[in-house]
């Protein structure tokens, strides 16, 4: 190990974003406090300087993670309120806007699995942590406030607190994480349909007793 | 606290159900490990040898922690089953058995809110822990049959693998324990009847498209 650990010295082979994926997997496997940048030079077969050249502290790398996950949260968040940026129609009512959030949420999670996985860890022990959960609420309420929005235009049905709905709509997305492997049976254009599918239109068979009642 | 302390090892106060009830407090805060036997003697202003009295180990005290949830759930899935151990209307038909089985795994986590947390964090560490996923996983596979069993009779829709259904039912429900608070503003039943409105019905207004298309 050492004569290849001096070998990786010489061409560390690791650029940032490597880096933070290797420390992003060892966060998410041992906790971050229990993950030392010693525990981390070791893993990457790399000195602990070869690791300060990319990020000056232990923090910086688990803040650089969080902002991986939650930039690309806050991107789709901020695509569905600027209509000519998406491709296809352009969707104007807040529950197309809310369809195209739920949808990119899952593709955020699909394919930033492990730094999602991170973020949802996250509880809040050091400024680092805490300006990500502010972050998390911060975007919990731009969502909630276009379910609100989509009840006021008459879209969705507005019997359940706007609150509620938002926690129950993303409960079920982060709960993706809990079992999802890339690879899997399910791709994440697949799932999305899934979630939006029971989040909007629901399980029941369109030919029970509501439609009934309306036909009938 | 010496004296206090000593006070209460003359009267310990606490049942096998309170020690239970500090010691799953105590699991959720400071997690499994890292909750010694004198860690919660101190709790409970009991001496270890008091605890011993009613729990053979940390270990059993687990357990029948895990099996209060376990129990619990189990029950649920076991009532809607019988029809005739309901009140009310016989419930028959699988949609109907799943809609039970889903607003009494709400009651549950509501109810025994630590107890489920307890069991959601359970990772198979230990004999106990492997039991305890092995039950879960149990309870998931016959919940899974009862969403196929619902698919074929007609009364839910058939184009969502049933694992998948199954998954992001229990992600929705299980995700309460990360917000609910007891006396907040939604009460079992209230949050029950959100959870089977957007997983049966869905979100969106019944007067928007789908039934649209079947009126015009």
């Amino acid at each position: 190990m050492s004569e290849n650990g001096s070998l990786r010295r010489g061409r560390p082979g690791y650029d940032q974003q490597g880096i933070l994926d290797v420390a992003v997997a060892a966060f998410n496997q041992y906790g971050y406090d229990a993950t030392s940048m010693g525990v981390l030079a070791d893993r990457l077969g790399l000195s602990k300087s070869a690791i300060y050249h990319h990020f000056a502290s232990k923090d910086e790398i688990l803040d650089r993670a969080l902002d991986t996950a939650l930039g690309a949260l806050e991107g789709v968040l901020e695509e569905s309120a600027h209509p000519d940026l998406v491709e296809g129609a352009a969707p104007r009512r807040a529950a197309d806007r809310l369809d195209h959030v739920l949808r990119g949420a899952v593709h955020v999670l699909v394919e930033k699995l492990p730094y999602v996985t991170l973020l949802l860890r996250v509880r809040g022990n050091t400024d680092v942590e805490r300006r990500a959960l502010a972050r998390r609420r911060a975007f919990d309420k731009q969502v909630t406030a276009l379910v609100s929005e989509a009840q006021a235009e008459g879209s969705l049905r507005s019997d359940i607190d706007v609150r509620v709905v938002e926690r129950l709509l993303f409960g079920m997305i982060n709960s993706i994480v809990e079992w999802y492997r890339p690879g899997g049976a399910e791709d994440a254009d697949r799932l999305a349909d899934d979630v939006i599918a029971i989040a909007l239109d629901g399980l029941r068979m369109p030919t029970s007793n509501r439609v009934e009642e309306l036909l009938g």
